[in-house]
């Protein structure tokens, strides 16, 4: 199995493609963050990362891919500056054909970390772990955006697991 | 000048061309609602919504896309639910290689009704009236783009009168 996280925020947005071997080794393929310029128009900054993630995925071609349910209730303001961006990534995979898994933050740190309430600092060192890298991916939001794609591979293994026993 | 306007909804997104002709004559050349499905994956509807928006841009060519600001504080999951459909209405003016201005909502049931704090059925009424529509558009949420459409065309006219006055 082959999975794009997507880690959506305002000044950067990260991606992260990881694959599962038939054996369950996890590698990643690619790891990268979208810097934005507060300074160009909201709608060119949009257009940006469409571009850039339809890229990565039509390079790659993932079966699927993962981003943050978002629950926060910060306030009415940033959660809208948040939705442009998440919308733009959910359409992306539409855009080129693939299905969205969304997953509690919760979920994410307890997949990689093992507990829920994980700093940032320990998601990227356990990224770079289970993932065999050299250094912990920078900035956090590209590690981020590998958490959720392992958090998927974990979750698709489980229920595949719990599939196989109720058989 | 050639204008498209789009009204964004979780139910329906209006969109609305309207061509102002050089005697200042306005007519309305499109106007329509995209209606979103709850049953199909959110990301299914903003591919519907992106395809909908670029296939109208491409058939009538305006030279600015106009949206609604947003600044009521309603809460961050209704907030977060408009972003992704905003999101996706202004990628569509950068895929077509268009800018985006935005109105406050009191800036266009002005520029339309007169009025500020107008209702619903006020702007419908009145956008039929300044467009001599047989009847007023429906959903009001058709309405309601054709009236941003109509507020960016007055708008740039005052700007424009503004800056000769000052030359």
């Amino acid at each position: 199995m082959r999975v794009i996280g997507i880690d959506c925020g305002g000044e950067y947005t990260g991606f992260g493609v990881v694959e599962e071997s038939e054996s369950g080794v996890l590698t990643c393929v690619d790891v990268g963050a979208i810097k934005l310029s507060p300074r160009e128009p909201l709608e060119t900054r949009l257009n940006t990362i469409f571009k850039r993630l339809c890229a990565t995925i039509e390079t790659h071609r993932p079966d699927v891919v993962a981003i943050e349910d978002v629950f926060y209730a910060a306030n009415a303001k940033s959660a809208l500056k948040l939705g442009h961006i998440r919308g733009v990534a959910m359409l992306a995979a539409a855009h080129c054909g693939l299905a969205v898994a969304a997953y509690a933050p919760l979920a994410i740190k307890s997949a990689v970390v093992g507990y829920g309430k994980a700093e940032k600092f320990q998601v990227q060192v356990m990224v770079a772990r289970l993932l065999r890298l050299d250094a912990p991916p920078e900035p956090a939001d590209a590690a981020d955006a590998l958490a959720i794609a392992i958090c998927h591979i974990h979750t698709a293994a489980t229920l595949l697991r719990q599939h196989a026993t109720v058989r």
